[in-house]
């Protein structure tokens, strides 16, 4: 793990702790200073991709609370680093005791051991678990109001897809505001009634499911993006990337994008309002790299958890033989429903970066 | 364009020039003194990505002669910056003068036109067009010599996919041997042919396709990427997210994998000759954002080609009215059979990244 | 302050707090697994730079204890990020309350009050202070020690100058032994009886005096240093930059040596046992940016401190008028005799990270 | 050399080349898009630290001559990276065959042997070479403009020091226009003249000299510097230190400072013209490690040459055994003249990023 723990140019966090240490905490550098700040306001987002909400989760109560530890005086941002931290109180690690050198599959337990040997803390998956994306979700809380308070910026990220269960359109911006109206974090109902049947369905056969996120942002100005290896889907992509099971990562017309013609995919430009729009956002708000003003749209596909009930082939390290494993303990059977809180808080840092980056947002707000 | 023309933490690649000033050229600084090497090494690189080769490219002649400009002492490297540069000869600007404020649909036209002002240097698309991925393979062929001579490791980047013409299975290391045997770049020969004859279609109505590049790597030591934030994949999706076009980027199963049970993803664990492989690789050959020994599996999806010869509907930012546009001149119908080496330069400046960081290749060799 | 609170290229220091905020505290990211490591590793430096000591620096009882929050697993570093932090208890903000609009002369009230406007946390300097030293010792103390264990590298800073009284000569090997034996930590007790009494003249005269740190390096392999920016007297001399007070960086013989002819300032070399030497070390051990196996010296100009408790002159940003100001409460007559750790702390960090970026550490030790 | 061929964090100066390779050149990126620019612009800088202007310096004819590879566009910079180059003309390297394993005193020879080892291109010092520094200033020059026309800024280096012959009192404004009326760039004439004579008569005995540098920079806004690990001391003295042969960095009352007493080295507020400024300027303009709007005042040490005509004692690596040497060819006695250029440009290539990272240059001027 050399360096590899922070992330950001302008607006720069650094995540630090482990699944069953004392603590998971984030320090935010590059915050202006001027932003009206308490507790409450990264709580909130936190709350949100809290497990232990439903059946869908996992039954752990992780109660993060979180304490900002620096970086604000009298209710307001000072421009200093901001340290938020989440004591840990539920670690139970005795069941990691004999995964100690039976590697299960889908994890990072076999790279992880190679890479950092015995000393690797590997108890609830250590810096690998993802628990981690808590410190996400404490910087990016706060990239967002950031974003909100000085831009207007609205990014919303759903489920939309769990299993082979899918909404058949993007959410309209009226769905977005009911997406925490259900365990699923989906904006359509019927829908979000069918994937929480499978994800129980799965759970009961000792089973995992994955799933899709979608994200939109809004209000985007024309402009972010530093190209031409700084490109604003380079960013997104590197930050979405660090959110653990992450596996696919899309703009605009993505993959499905890449099976039609020029003439279908390009989107046209028109004048609405004086404004320059385009008709169509295949390009998902980026050409170039830079955002052009339209939202953005990405989606991220997540594999279904690595954890399972049922028996698994696996090897053992230390009598060097194949063995076999049942994963115990209380685990999601499908983490997608906890990603749009973590997924927004991605999108919100990096967003936040660039526009910093651009000038966009003024070190003093 | 502030300060994102480098890319990389130990072995960086700056670019520099635009597709119709004087050159192109890259810099190439971290790689180990002792490497042999000459301009024949890049040339064979470069070669393949060269339009003008087939029907299927654009019938422009770039004719692009690299030349080492620094770096290099008695046919070795010195651990000093490796400068490479092209310098241009067939730059016909005429036809962009009236594309000076009619914007190009799916092209970076017009956010640069908002970022840069009139200061942009539109000619040929500038630094967005996809020329400027010649000076990846510059740098790019370097690093995929280093990888080669110092741990054997090597990585092929082929067509699988033209519109919706696909190959069924992933390429076997046999068919990796052919990819360059036709002009598609697709190492399944009945597939090539139909994907040949797609581009060749959509070329004659003016029209243009997409595809997607998958990019194997193999003989890739365990305990790459550093987590949580320079995961490996992380790392290699934002740099393939630098090449223009670039709408998806997936790895292993994917987006695939995002519809399965965790007991069909998870890859079972087995020694095989004393070393642990995994039966599947699901996972892409990364688990945790650390290689796990497999072969790197990506899938990289390309739109399809912006310029096209049909009536586009758009807006002239100079009369502020929305006007039609016919784009001239001649352009490539389909980019993705010159895609392969670009990917695979990106790869091994990545890969070789972070093999120097994580001591896997020594200052010098 | 917009991400200025990192340092570091593969080991990297992130410090946070405020010197009247709940707490101060440092993440040290890169750091190789497999050392050994507890608090006292810790403590028993920072308790070298605590205040309180005696009368030469301030009466103020800080009491700093550090607690590790991540990073150590068993006693041994894991290769994750390690969190060090004090929990700050003795804080009377009172007397800054009426400092909100009166700038201190020498201090960073004026620059930091229009870069921060009021939300900047003044209070006993905020992040000014020289409190965010021990920051630096946290993760410093770290770092030394991993030098030690590893290549059996010793840095000690001395103090070799108060106001005009110095020593004449370099410290001794032997003598390096003596530095913490008395209260201004110079190891010529003669010299540091003088110093002692100018200190406590100046403090009974509500004056203050700065002086210099002389710093010493050994067992450092040759070939540290990226050139031809991060040549090891650039990083060196950044790092030492950021320690409050500090207004001059000389290596070798430094600005005197800018008085000699190159006969007398070269080093000649020579052969002892097998080894090449030089037989003087004007160079300071540093060459064209790279450490050549000599001794690293270093010499380091604190100003006096800015808090004294004269009458100055100075301006009231509210009133708009000049104006009379006296500092109140209780300061430091003389900062050097706490710097000697704290200049350690930031040799270590530099050099530590530079052995990590030569391959001279391993990532896991 | 691993990556340490770039500095700047938003305007990033990358330098490549060699002494006698083809070429010597930097790319900088991230100016912004709208500065007038052509060669003149730079070439006026470059000629000013060109050797061969007198009998002071060295006899060679280097015949500078930059061209413009990239980013700049009609005229105008165009917020791509600018590429400039200088072609290598003169480069007899013959007389440096024997110095392949016999190492110079004072000269980067032997570590850098050690580092690099064979492979190290040592002709006429490679990447060491007091030749590389023409590459600041083709950065320097552009980022020296962009400073004037945007903020006004003004930054002047003078020799203020040659051996022991120094100017007694800092230059004033009328005098900083008079720098480059004489050879050795002092702007006091009695003085300079005496620097002439002094570098004549070690000249005259194959010995070499050096001197101190002194840097003025004037209209500096309020605000510059990112605290606390990128404070304006840290990062100008960072830059500073990869110019060849430095060995010393203060600013404003620097080493002399750290005798005064604080009540002597503090500068008073005042207001004047309803603006705040200091009656002294102790602190060199930098208060925290932020710019407080007086004029920043740096000296930095140079080392006398390392190439002497005197014979000197030394190791030949190849026969392991100690010899003697005699350096050949043209050298400089004192490269001290050469410098103010070069200072000017770091200076302003620091002061740009600084003044891009804090917002008060725009990306579009």
């Amino acid at each position: 793990m050399l360096a590899g723990s922070s992330i950001g140019h302008n607006l720069v966090l650094t995540s630090f702790g482990e699944s069953h240490g004392k603590c998971v905490g984030s320090v935010l550098d590059g915050c202006p200073a001027g932003l009206e700040l308490d507790e409450k306001d990264i709580q909130k987002m936190l709350d949100l991709r809290r497990p232990g909400q439903s059946l869908v989760s996992t039954q752990r109560k992780e109660g993060d609370i979180v304490e900002i530890l620096s970086g604000v005086f009298r209710g307001y941002t000072t421009g200093a680093p901001i340290t938020t931290i989440i004591w840990n109180k539920d670690h139970d690690s005795k069941s990691y005791a004999k995964l100690r050198t039976t590697m299960r599959p889908g994890h990072s337990d076999y790279p992880a051991f190679v890479k950092y040997k015995k000393f690797n803390d590997h108890r609830g998956g250590g810096r690998f678990s993802g628990r981690l994306t808590a410190t996400y979700v404490m910087g990016g809380a706060i990239a967002r109001k950031l974003l909100k308070v000085t831009l207007g910026v609205e990014t919303n990220a759903y489920t939309c897809k769990i299993g082979k269960i899918q909404m058949k359109n993007q959410a309209t911006p009226q769905m977005l505001k009911s997406i925490y109206t259900n365990e699923v974090r989906c904006p359509e109902k019927a829908i979000a009634g069918k994937m929480k049947k499978s994800i129980l369905d799965a759970r009961k056969k000792g089973d995992s499911l994955g799933g899709v996120i979608e994200s939109i942002t809004n209000n985007i100005p024309v402009g972010l993006g530093e190209p031409i290896f700084s490109s604003l889907e380079s960013e997104l992509s590197k930050a979405i990337y660090s959110i653990p099971a992450v596996k696919g990562v899309e703009f605009g017309s993505g993959f499905s994008g890449s099976e039609k013609f020029g003439s279908q995919n390009n989107d046209s430009y028109t004048f609405r309002k004086g404004k320059v729009i385009t008709k169509t956002n295949n390009a998902g708000g980026i050409l170039g790299g830079i955002s052009n003003g339209m939202p953005i749209i990405m989606r991220v596909a997540f594999k279904p958890a690595s954890s399972i009930g049922k028996i698994q082939e696996t090897v053992d390290l230390k009598t060097k033989k194949n063995t076999k494993l049942r994963v115990e303990g209380r685990h999601d059977p499908c983490v997608v429903p906890r990603a749009p809180p973590v997924v927004d808080s991605i999108v919100s840092l990096v967003i936040a970066d660039q526009a910093l980056q651009g000038g966009f947002i003024k070190p003093v707000i």
